[in-house]
């Protein structure tokens, strides 16, 4: 894990502090403690600007009463005495005092019960502090995720979080930004902002406390879980009640962090080789590295191949070598299609010949328990500098080098999204989707047991490839979710990034762990931090493969304002909520752009949002209401619902939907466009054509378009683009 | 709305107190008041037996004591005099009273505060109640919807209820099922069990509070609104803390109910007539009246056909005539193809014939604003006694008559299903997508504006079809709530009974409104009365259709037990997801089961459930494992997970897979069983074989399969077969 730059406002106020809690911290480590004290733990608040309630010491009753006037009323009083450990049981505790005279007197009381309790007891005198009370109760914490290392944490007090977790979580450190909006990511949001009459909280003192906590804990790592609980919101401050603060002191083991550059050249050998070994190359048909041989050769690469092969001297008629070492130029990459057993001393050849990746596409590693046979793996691709894809693997497909370096079957669809599965059944399902809606892939990745090459290299090696322009990614863990996140909030600033995390439900996620010896985490935790890093979640299979095919074709929307057109009433109701399910907004319609509309509808139809054009229209209904909804610059987006009719028969529209979107591209205006058709089996041609002309169209759903918008406009938002 | 038959025991316990709340009611209305006050509350609470505070007035300090030992501590003492009005500004009323002594002091205190106050008050006494704290505040209550009538509501009181909308509705009267049903129906449930150290409630009291309350808004419609809120909820008792009840003495305009019997043999004339009259039949291509001439005679319709035209002697070789009058046999059903101004005289034709039914395909009623040619047509239609379909719809498919109704496409695919659309878009869509997959649906029907026919007149009559094994419902709005789930109840129990409500969100809900004049209503009651009735909600257009589909052809499953048999591990994991999404249980798998698994399976593959027999396996494999899955009477439904390979081609898995499933049927083995296929295209071939022959299967997604096997568990449970 490596530690995060902390955040320079924060630093700037704090940095002196810092040492004073090194000072607490070593402490406790020299007492081989697990936990701070109360009074650590303050030390450690006031060290970071954390707001705890005032206390202090008085040693008179005149002294307790200038000390409870200062921090205002009601106070609390509590005996301080090296001799007195149940403070309650002495008398010793007075709460909620509320004037000097009070306190004047608590003082007295206090000292009187105390001496009566233990005659000889030392006295150091009594506590006054200052006393919570009224606000909203909130928990702001730290833990350390397994994955994603520091992670921050937000959510109401009580039984908001104990029985309905409504919690929410983002990366430390969290910016200003960040922490604002964690209190909007609870589901009782509504509680902060003011409910039965009670002022709303203070968001901007919150936003700070969560911010420094959120830095404490990565500036100081040993500090495992931190809790502030509650923490009393009120409409002018917040401060935490009580701190508990749980460290771990074990060295952790860091892993060397490649750098970027470091990385992407060597992704881009592997991804991008000149030349090509086959480990295991065979002319025998059914062997998988007879598979390889011909997915190459017909797949069309364009590079070398070199076929290894122990005595064979040309497998399909290329010149064949005994080892990887007899090649004579250098060896990009190393597909491996041999018995587990073999790779160890296969993949030591390839160190020594200088092959800058590995494809292990043999089974029989950790994912069948023999975890020492990969970990070999592992210490020969360091030691060599060999990245490793795998191993248990499909391989992977690379479009614009016309690479198939996979025993799967040949695939040939250039595109523009790059998949990646963890699993090799999904892999499948990736191709058979990808050929038979024409989608087109740049790449298809199989990552299997991620033994090296994982989720974040591909992140880097795609953010820089021409030919990708979105990228899907399924996955059941991450072995380093914070490198992933890093790579994650960098890349879909500039193209979309997908994720189906599997393994989402305690069933799944157990499934996943027998599937990988994958841990699942908190499902929450790769919620907040993915919509945090601007990645697009998939919920399902075919999501994922449906974002991937219509996100990167649609323009990026300018502005939130969707509008809905349809001939059918029906599907202009069922598109309404999809619209609200996928968080998007039906622009309220300006009375002029209304009327407008209504002088190409029928005096029936409805205008408002959606237009209804209703069913009977011809063509040119359809033409004017979507030229009008394309030229006026209010409106950011446009769903379409049709329905079939002998007037307006599929193809018609669909053609008619192309040429309008043309003719207004051509004007210079440019927005996404899905649409859903209702009717007889035409409209599934209608829909291939709309989606082969850059609108993404659904026979008989009215929720796939909308999904596919909303997939969109989730990562323009990510993006910082709207 | 009808008023409902009251349940016999809280009947029995209360009927000799109704007169007791009419009393209270007939002042109220004499009073030409709203609500009630609090003692009449409290009156009518009584007489239900719905328990509220103790409460009685002392005239002595001693009798007092007495009174407050009697009801329990702490009490509160409140002064009763007819001259003092704000009782706490006199020092009338302390609370939190806990002792004999103290009630004895407070008694004195009060009335020597009273007189201070105000000399010459008359006092009656002092007011001893029972002072209600502790225990977890809900809240119950009941709301009279324009739809469904009298609702029963449960919440937990506080930000629960108010923030985060945490309530539950049941119609009135509800069953105590019903009412335990809404304690574990709210997200916060586990509330009520104790949590945080603390006691759960007591289940039955509060459900028998539910219980009484639903039975006194059934017993009185006058009351339109009733809350109980707070309820104080222990683990011995509940308590009502407040009741405010709201009257309405408005008389409601109650609709004529039809018998079950007489709505069932007008459905029968019109769905399966013996003849047929066309009104505005025409033999010019492109009118209407001619797509409905040629569907009825093209879809072999064996029944007579009278087109009905004002001039034309023969149309289609077919003998016309002027009127329907003018026929000389008996009209079962007329299909209107004529415009909307000339319906109304042709309607009062047919009344005059005698004609059962009539599909009126125009439109130009309601949903243009014309609501008075509507009207008009609904009197006529009550005037004689024709049932209306419509208008403004594409009109209906029977399969089992060849009969196609409509001027829409041709359609002649026989199925189990019976579809309905409120929009004719809907209606084209499911058109297109049965004949795309090879559905086949057993009917179609349009309902359009519903003047007359609605979704509970289809209930009733597909209820007693042969031909329909399972019903699916488009709708918009319910007209008559009440009717449709008294019918759905019934129904669901025989045959599964499937809705997509649209205008589920407040956006979609305004586009329902705009689209046909229907309101809405809270999206919460028809999810809770749909739950109640046994109906399958389907979410999506696409779910509605896929339900349709896959779950007539699913044997019912015996019990909850679920098991995943995979080649993917990764699909296993997806499945998993899906399993728990779709409220499914997988089965926690016996040793010996999981030993029996395991003698077919690699031995690196992963036994338990998902059962994953790991990718490169052969046929053999599938069919053993599959065959053990169908065999063993402790599982209950299969799930199965296909990973394309050269070893196992799709084709084959298919094939293998019905063949045991043969097999174990012919042995009396008989299960639900859906998969998932991930591989190349050809899977899009073998799922198709497999649907066809009885195994819902879908390509490149592993959702779908289990929310198919998902509604037919939601069914079953709902039906009380599980």
């Amino acid at each position: 894990m490596t530690r995060s730059a902390p955040q320079n406002s924060v630093q700037q106020t704090h940095a002196g502090n810092k040492a004073q809690v090194q000072q607490v911290l070593d402490r406790v480590k020299a007492d081989g403690r697990g936990s701070l004290s109360a009074p650590e733990g303050r030390l450690v608040c006031d060290a970071y600007g954390i707001p705890v309630p005032k206390e202090a010491v008085a040693t008179s009753a005149q002294d307790a009463v200038q000390k409870a006037e200062s921090m205002g009323f009601p106070v609390v009083l509590k005996i301080v005495s090296p001799d007195i450990l149940h403070k309650t049981e002495a008398g010793g505790v007075i709460v909620g005092v509320s004037s000097g005279q009070a306190v004047a007197e608590g003082y007295e009381q206090i000292l009187a019960n105390a001496k009566s309790y233990k005659a000889d007891a030392r006295i150091d005198g009594v506590q006054v502090q200052q006393m919570l009370k009224g606000g909203t109760e909130v928990i702001i914490g730290a833990v350390t995720d397994g994955s994603f290392g520091k992670l921050v944490a937000f959510g109401l007090g009580g039984v908001l979080v104990e029985v309905l977790k409504d919690i929410t979580f983002r990366l430390a450190p969290a910016s200003r930004e960040d922490a604002l909006s964690m209190l909007d990511g609870i589901q009782a949001a509504e509680m902060l902002k003011g409910v039965r009459g009670s002022e709303p909280v203070d968001h901007e003192a919150l936003a700070d406390i969560i911010v420094k906590v959120s830095q404490l804990v990565t500036d100081f790592p040993e500090i495992s879980e931190l809790d502030l609980n509650p923490v009393f919101a009120t409409a002018r401050d917040a401060t935490a009640a009580d701190v508990r603060i749980v460290v771990d002191f074990a060295a952790k083991p860091t892993s060397e962090a490649r750098s970027q550059a470091e990385i992407v050249a060597g992704m881009n050998r592997i991804m991008r080789p000149d030349t090509v070994a086959v480990i295991g190359a065979s002319a025998e048909a059914g062997k998988i590295g007879n598979s390889v041989m011909k997915n190459l050769i017909n797949g069309g690469y364009k590079g070398t191949i070199y076929p290894i092969h122990p005595k064979a001297d040309t497998i399909l008629s290329l010149k064949a070598y005994r080892s990887v070492k007899d090649v004579p130029g250098s060896v990009d990459v190393a597909v491996f299609a041999i018995p587990a057993q073999f790779v160890a001393a296969a993949l030591t050849e390839c160190g020594e010949k200088g092959v800058a990746g590995a494809v292990l596409i043999p089974s029989g590693f950790a994912e069948t328990g023999n975890d020492a046979g990969q970990q070999e793996l592992q210490e020969i691709g360091r030691r060599y500098n060999i990245r490793l894809m795998g191993p248990n693997i499909y391989g992977f497909y690379y479009m614009a080098k016309n690479l198939c370096a996979t025993f799967c079957t040949p695939f040939d669809v250039q595109g523009q999204a790059a998949l990646s599965s963890q699993s090799g059944g999904i892999g499948m399902a990736i191709i058979g989707f990808s050929r038979s809606t024409k989608m087109g892939v740049s790449a298809i990745v199989g990552l299997g047991n991620k033994s090296d090459i994982d989720e974040d290299d591909l992140l880097a090696f795609f953010e820089q490839d021409d030919s990708t322009k979105v990228i899907a990614q399924h996955c059941e863990d991450l072995k380093d979710g914070r490198s992933f996140a890093e790579a994650a909030r960098r890349v879909s600033k500039k193209k979309p990034v997908i994720v189906l995390k599997a393994g989402r439900t305690s069933a799944g996620a157990k499934a996943a762990s027998s599937h990988t010896g994958a841990l699942a985490g908190n499902d929450r935790i790769y919620e907040d931090v993915f919509k945090q890093c601007g990645v697009i979640r998939a919920r399902s299979l075919r999501q994922l493969l449906e974002f991937a095919r219509g996100v990167p074709i649609l323009p990026t929307p300018k502005g939130e304002n969707v509008v809905i057109i349809t001939g059918a009433g029906g599907s202009g109701v069922l598109l309404s909520d999809a619209v609200v399910d996928n968080g998007l907004s039906l622009m309220g319609m300006p009375d002029d752009l209304d009327a407008a509309f209504r002088k190409f509808i029928p005096p029936f139809g409805a205008a408002g949002n959606p237009v209804d054009i209703t069913g009977g229209e011809p063509p040119v209904t359809y033409q004017n209401t979507i030229r009008l909804g394309l030229e006026d610059e209010r409106i950011h987006a446009l769903i379409l619902g049709y329905w079939h009719t002998i007037i307006t028969p599929p193809m018609v529209f669909a053609r008619n939907v192309v040429e309008v979107r043309d003719e207004m591209r051509a004007k210079g205006f440019e927005k996404p466009i899905v649409a859903s058709l209702a009717g007889d089996v035409e409209v599934e041609e209608a829909s291939q054509y709309l989606y082969d002309h850059g609108i993404p169209a659904y026979a008989y759903s009215t929720e796939l378009p909308v999904e596919v918008l909303g997939a969109k406009y989730r990562w323009a938002r990510g993006a910082g683009l709207l």
